[in-house]
């Protein structure tokens, strides 16, 4: 039946039509077999523009319209639309992950590399992004690591005292590294009793995954379906705010959320039904009129008689002046997207010293934060006045100031628990992380000044103010405070045990 | 007006066509008044399947294209479309809310029993899941009465003292019973003076309810509309997760939260719009490309050829190996729906140990897991390949194991701060939720554990990190380990105030 | 290019269709140079029902379908569309941001005085609505002048205790002052580089803003385009729940939350797709079938034979009799939506005293009441029976109590606090709201004692239980009790570090 259906899509091609690609011999040998056993799959592909067009038909489009940015495609790929075949047996010789697969090279995990066969300046772009080394700039800093030990690893209750176990590799690739990236690796072959018979498979570490920063088997890293979703690949869904919302909802960085109670989230919730989420370019005012994330952050756009209000970016921070979440405070965007050869004057691998003091050798100057800013505030300008737009970044510019100022002073709480002996810090060589107080200390920084930057960044102060804002971080600053002298009193009593 | 149309509506079937069934002439006598008096209830039904088709249209269709489970139907309700009066003067000697109205036996209070006329399977298989115990399994536990009180009883402070108060019945149906179910009985009868002259009605207590297991006036349990909303009963509104968020958002139960952020629900917010909600079966692929609650847990879905993927249920737990949320530890599912029949070794009705072991007599035993875990992971292979899913699922079972064993170190600390007096607890013949430091040891499993587990289950891993997840299993543990040092150096000061 | 898609949208006019409305001379000349500039903003007007219809068009409807309220309409403005020049060029002796610009006296700021040319009794109305009083109600209240500092301030750490610091003015207008609110005023005069050479433009306070109670450079109070965004002002996206969630998402107000896990919210997220939400009048069943905000609370609702289900109101509190949030206590609504002007007998201004007891002469009375009750009933009663109304009435109304009973609980523990020296209120002059166990009495009714009013209002009773609900309201109080004892413990040990 599925047969008969590839039949049937290869008929619709009648001569009285220009005559549109069609899939290459390979692929459809794939779909006679996993068009009917995977058909959720195979019919997300079937409705994808890679099923429909052939990279020669991109590359003749006017270059304002492409969706594909190789000046040309290697000879066997142009031609045919791009299928299974076609991703799946792509540079067999540097994909560790490649295995026999009836008579083809096939491999299971398609990274940045093999995209960048027909979407070469995409993939660059991505590797000056913070994302792309997202798996490294979390593993390989000491800090970071201490950190998800703190979280991550099994705590149980010991003689009197709570001690941590560290955490499985389940439990970490279910956690940070599900958007983080896990390392996908060969661990070895297995052979499984299929529907097709007995078959031998690669067995992947990290498998599944489509974190940002995946460690691919061929050394690339990230995962462009992270956002590109599977295998549809739509352009509508990647601009799609719901798309970013996977990675971005959490306290940590409530993206989303923010963008639900913001003007323009509301105007995409009500109206956005009716924009047109699939055009290259993307013309504000003709297809949307509010932006979604990729608008501001990623898309190219133009205006409708032909202007260029913002160039595609997938690099992503080229238009982002300040870094305001995942750190204690925030500061300058960091020069290299690879974090991990950050070190402050303390000799922490943090981008600010504990006082705030920026790392500045390490963080763009203000001429480049300036040239960021303009790049952004024109997507602004594309529907708002001049004024309009500097009082909005005034504001913003404000909150990043005075909520740097409120984590400070829980810093200064904190330092004044480890000096007294009521919490056990860097002094005493243990963990900045582990103990109630540090973990409210976090929340201060992690969640709270966070999610007040980003409600005021993005408009959306419903949540800067009660939820997860202003109001938890002036709270928790005098919940610490009153922490601080019981736990002070009851140490004068008891002696304390250590963690 | 309202007439006018109803003759419009009958007109409308010329004899060019085919005879479609009609309304009987009952329900177009309720419609003269109630169309008028409610038309938003009725106008609901005019858009229903029930408003265009007879039972016997429905049994004509193909068995796999059925929504009706009866072989056959009463003769009388076969021919005409399903109106008000189909369903409200149906079985009217077991309905003690039956009354007089304008010469029509009515009840108002439709139940399984009565769709039972037509959907006898889906009732039968409703009667296997443990929603239709919901009331009982609340209200016949001796534990979580307490738990009840604890929650929704009126605390007040009196010489120094907390103390509780029992909740108003409309407090108890105005929040666990919404969902739970009341008890709706009649309690006397009422005259009223209405728009049409005095009229006699009989009084119901627990009125308005739809909860799932809502103890029913003809002695049956549940209620249909819960999920299948009046008066439209829309197969699409079932099959959208939306449904489902009525009783599954909250931190308790975060299910619809965690499909938001997952790539499946990323992917129905920005792509679902042109998927086709209504056909039965439901083809994956073709109708839908990612699932929604009812395509993993309820639904017939099918490949294009005609291959079963699932069948349909409305048991649910027939699809789960494990019980994930509600209790303190994750365990196998319980073999009986009704759920007040467990006691564990120490007595408790409970399905574990507050060790966390299993009362294994009451629950599934491994094989029946295995053969559960089959019938889901068939689900997730229409779309994701054998070594994704086993990925999948060696994740989520280890989080099933290392949420338990953080519940444990809570319930460690907790025994000591009974065992120590700094808190009361069974040993003291005192409630186990009533006290702060319980309620934060309560946190650990039904609000953090239970959040995580979803988190892992369905892929929402933004949820299991910082959003109600891991953070807070690794800080709640902290806390009231701190807790429980002031506590204990402030009871050796003072003399405690018990409650 | 834009300027040919304008002979187009003239040129569109032919003789044989009858003359519609065209735009203003004055108006064409805007948009030679501002389509260019901000094609998004421009845009969004093109598609308004203001491009398309001219006032003189709008009165010739039938009043029931009028959107426009005004009886005449000034001759100059009555013959064209809406546009540009319409409404900034309106009333310039009485703005004071008025400026000369390109041969025009523009103000930049259109206010509701402004709207009042055509729309007069929604205007009108909405002056009696505590809305367009949001930033006196705020500001002018010495107590939530304190709460703002307490939330708002930045905290220092200095000599071992945390002290507060003013907030800037860009704080308040990023947070309280975003929904309530700023104060426009003419701050001076800019003489700026644009892309049309020199130009002076007024320098406005508080800019942006879009707040309900803004104070204008006209001297009105409140923004139309809060609700009604600019520059398309449609029905559709007022009638969406998504523009009230703006400023009624976050735990003190968590409507819209409430909203999306009732059934209400189910059947708009579910099958809101194909209602139509433009016409006016709104007919119930036809139009939609379940309601959103503001089929409750704002629009003019009919049956579809005509009967008037609830008359369009801006005032909103005419159909609702309590007060449920932002205050200590449920209770009456205020007579006047000023209440600044109120002042318990303990001479605070409040509503009701500490004990929750009504300060009664400013409220509205038993009978206004009632009638509020049964004007909202109504609008119940479109979909739902007599019994199904008054049984959740019932359970809402004790639900007020009961939440008023717990803040009491709450309130008690806190004064005894005060009254023990281990925190510092009324009768040591100092702020209730800006210590730790402050914060969390503040809890106990902004954030736990609200959710639980609007879950039951709304029927979300997801949020009610244990998301911020009666939950939150029975743990909370177990703290503040613990928190007493520690502190109180600590407290003879040393001295209090006062703040």
């Amino acid at each position: 039946m599925r047969f008969l259906a590839l039949i049937a899509f290869l008929a619709f091609f009648s001569p009285s039509q220009p005559l549109a690609a069609g899939m290459s011999d390979a692929t459809a040998e794939c779909l006679e077999c996993h068009g009917t056993l995977a058909p959720g799959m195979v019919s997300s592909w079937e409705k994808s523009r890679h099923a429909r067009t052939s990279p020669e038909e991109g590359l003749k489009k006017p270059e304002i319209e492409r969706r594909i940015s190789a000046k040309d495609v290697p000879m066997g790929l142009a031609k045919n639309t791009v299928g299974c075949a076609e991703c799946h047996t792509l540079n067999p010789d540097k994909h560790s992950d490649t295995f026999e697969h009836n008579g083809y090279q096939v491999h299971t995990v398609i990274t940045p590399e093999d995209c960048a066969t027909c979407h070469p300046v995409e993939v660059k772009q991505y590797g000056q992004n913070l994302m792309s080394q997202a798996y490294g700039n979390l593993m390989k800093n000491s800090l970071y690591q201490d950190l998800m030990l703190s979280i991550n690893g099994v705590q149980f209750f010991q003689e009197g005292k709570t001690k941590f176990k560290a955490p499985a590799p389940e439990t970490n690739a279910d956690s940070c590294l599900s958007c983080h990236g896990t390392v996908v690796e060969v661990k070895g072959f297995d052979e499984r009793d299929t529907e097709m018979g007995a078959m031998e498979f690669p067995v992947l570490s990290g498998w599944p995954n489509e974190g940002v920063g995946r460690i691919n088997p061929d050394g690339s890293k990230g995962s462009c379906s992270s956002c590109h979703t599977w295998h549809r690949f739509s352009i509508e869904m990647a601009r799609k705010p719901h798309t970013c919302s996977q990675c971005h909802k959490g306290p940590d960085v409530p993206i989303y959320k923010v963008y639900q109670v913001s003007k323009h989230g509301n105007i995409y919730a009500a109206m956005g039904k009716t924009w047109d989420f699939e055009p290259v370019p993307w013309t504000v005012g003709k297809d949307f009129t509010a932006p979604t994330c990729a608008v501001c952050h990623v898309s190219l756009v133009v205006k409708e008689e032909g202007e260029v209000v913002a160039e595609r970016t997938h690099q992503m921070n080229n238009r982002l002046p300040w870094r305001i979440f995942g750190l204690i405070y925030a500061h300058a965007h960091p020069k290299s997207p690879d974090t991990s050869v950050i070190k402050n004057k303390a000799g922490l691998p943090l981008p600010t010293e504990l006082s705030g003091d920026p790392a500045s050798e390490y963080l763009i100057d203000n001429q480049e934060q300036q040239n960021r800013r303009k790049v952004l505030q024109k997507v602004c300008r594309a529907c708002h006045t001049q004024q309009w737009v500097e009082g909005h970044w005034a504001r913003f510019e404000n909150t990043l100031k005075v909520s740097n100022e409120m984590t400070l002073t829980a810093t200064d709480l904190l330092v004044q628990a480890w000096d007294q002996g009521a919490a056990h810090g860097l002094a005493q060589n243990d963990s900045i992380f582990n103990e109630a107080i540090e973990k409210k200390w976090m929340e201060q920084w992690l969640f709270f000044a966070n999610s007040t930057r980003m409600s005021s960044a993005m408009l959306g102060t419903d949540y800067g103010v009660f939820d997860n804002g202003r109001w938890y971080m002036a709270k928790n600053i005098q919940e610490i405070h009153d922490w601080l002298r019981m736990m002070l009193a009851v140490k004068s009593d008891t002696s304390r045990d250590a963690k």
